[in-house]
């Protein structure tokens, strides 16, 4: 009988025994190699930094090194497993980091699920590190854990890439999927299902995209400005700029409104007979993984024109593979301390521009990682916008 | 000109921009690595170090990975230079790790030079690693830092190399160098010079290893219960076993009854008249850096019998090098939880017995971590120590 991927990825990592090695650049063989990477030489190098700090950045891992920080309350789609559970998924992530942007990337797993302590863990290992990729941290805390962060101006990036990249994608995506259907952005009406990290990323980059409408729902229904949505101060911003009229729609009434339907909530919501009533040339992103809110084929079938999930045995997967290496990689590059709107912005519009209008169809409207060089356009688009911005 | 051992460093420095690289061990090349170390297939091994966190010691890379903690206070003879400034040696510690222990180790350099704040960083971050070895800490704090974590029961070892590492190596040379000039340790009076990291834990260590009597001597002369020395927690406590009779002794009077000086303190604070008074046969370990209290040939030269620096320019260096690769590595092996006073004297025999008696002399008292493998025999000493304490 043949093995399930569980069972090889199981025994993968049981003879791997971790998937990261920390390796010396340069190797002690003898005593003037510890002369001169330990001490007495290691001394100059200490001395240059404690003068002119900014030579960390020319001088140390400080120059290409990325935290992956959990707290293991949001682990794929696993739940609340805890900091060691998690850590094999933060290796994977450092395994990509390195793969696709040629970054080094170690796993911080902390022991608390207080945001207060998180922040703070954060701000004391940041000397080591030239960027935070927060990871799997479970909402709205991990907005607030971002925000905070942030807003203390630890002099390097700080990027949860639960939100982000998940919002960058899906952007870059509907632009060209509202190519192929022959729409306007700004004549949308777009359905967010499942406001959590990613969901309500996805919201708020839909809007700076200049998205006509947006409804945003999640287990209490549509999100406006009623009282069992106010208790999260992430679906209280969230009410702030969508639904705009306040309306109290079903999501069988909203889907009659809506062009495009974006699901980063679980599988099954979504089923044909639901698709159907959405307005023509209709596009649906069904993101719940392992199993999206409608398979691929049924959506297809009941008359989607576009639809994307994030499977890669089908097509238009939106993957934010497509994201985080390149937005690190060209944020060490040029020692960006912050990654702003803009600069997702720039991403957005470097990701779809990667396929030509004249190669866009139904079933091609995002590059494909694995083949094609995204984390490089990324990181040159992450460039060109830091020197914008300056 | 010839260029300094600083100019070759800095230059070194400069052109690997950090000494580390984090290398997966399998990379992704097709869309089945990808499945195997990322999703969806790691959500295998995360549910069973979910169920059993044992688990993650098989799974992960916390099997083979210790942390190097500074705060950046007490940084070589640096002094504090802070935690970006001490991220040089860090990584050379790290270096070190992998080339002598086959060990993974990554630096963490803490913003906060507040006690409680590193203990808690610490705690946050034990979750990926498999031990922590505290580093470059200023005393008395490194002791109190250490003993904190101990005390909290992490289920890893935490080891501070700068005061068991140069306790360890100490008396393994001492036990040799006593071999060599045909007395005995219980008959001992040995001079600690300088009570800090490393002092305080030579006089712990020299304690256990049987020395007859310890004079122990800082800035403001020797150790004895007088009220300059109770407001250092450290100082207080090495009163409590060091200066017996209590007495208020010079370092030149303390000279006339030693037969051992070891210096853990400046260059210079040695003459060759000093020493001439010590006892016939003496022995001294001047083991500042780079520059001893009293050089080599200076000491030989006054009539010292063995005589110990920390350079690897003169016979017998003594280096912390033949200690901490071994001690985790034998840790990390038995999965020790902690390392007692009964390891780290086992640690000590095994070193010392490296050299056979027959080829024990003046210039031979401790094995070369650059050619002989100590990491290996530290670490059977270790394994060996656990399972008898078990």
């Amino acid at each position: 009988m043949q093995k399930t991927i569980y069972e090889r990825a199981w025994e993968l990592h049981k003879v791997l025994g971790g998937k990261l090695d920390t390796v010396p650049k340069k190797r002690v063989w003898t005593r003037d190699d510890l002369s001169l990477l330990y001490t007495p030489g290691v001394a100059e190098p200490c001395r240059l930094i404690e003068k002119d700090d900014d030579l960390a950045w020319e001088l140390t891992i400080k120059r290409n090194t990325v935290a992956v920080v959990t707290d293991g309350s949001a682990v794929l789609g696993l739940g609340n497993i805890g900091p060691k559970a998690a850590l094999p998924v933060m290796e994977g992530k450092a395994v990509l980091f390195k793969q696709f942007g040629d970054i080094n990337a170690f796993p911080i797993c902390l022991d608390t699920q207080d945001p207060k302590e998180i922040i703070n863990a954060v701000k004391l290992i940041a000397p080591t590190f030239g960027g935070i990729n927060l990871e799997d941290i479970s909402a709205p805390r991990c907005v607030e854990i971002e925000r905070a962060l942030i807003d203390m101006d630890l002099g390097i990036p700080i990027f949860h890439d639960d939100q982000h990249g998940a919002a960058i994608i899906v952007c870059a995506g509907l632009i060209n999927a509202t190519k192929v259907v022959k729409k306007n952005i700004s004549d949308l009406t777009v359905i967010v299902n499942g406001i959590g990290a990613a969901g309500s990323a996805v919201c708020r980059m839909l809007s700076k995209l200049g998205v006509g409408r947006i409804y945003a729902f999640d287990k209490y229904g549509v999100i406006c400005n009623d009282l069992c949505h106010m208790y999260n101060s992430v679906w209280k911003e969230i009410s702030e700029f969508t639904n705009p009229l306040n309306e109290d729609l079903t999501l069988d009434e909203a889907l009659r409104l809506a062009d495009v339907f974006i699901g980063t909530s679980t599988k099954d919501v979504l089923t044909a007979d639901m698709v159907k009533k959405m307005k023509r040339n209709s596009i649906v992103f069904a993101l719940a993984n392992p199993d999206p809110e409608i398979p691929y084929d049924v959506a297809k079938e009941a008359g989607v024109r576009v639809v994307a999930t994030g499977r890669s045995d089908y097509p238009n997967q939106l993957n934010n593979l497509s994201v985080f290496p390149g937005i690190f990689k060209g944020a060490l590059r040029c020692r960006a301390s912050k990654i702003t709107d803009e600069i997702k912005l720039a991403v957005v519009y470097a990701i779809a521009g990667m396929i030509p209008d004249e190669c866009l169809h139904e079933e091609c409207i995002v590059p494909d990682p694995m083949t094609m060089p995204v984390a490089e356009v990324v990181a040159d688009a992450v460039e060109r916008a830091v020197h914008e911005e300056n």
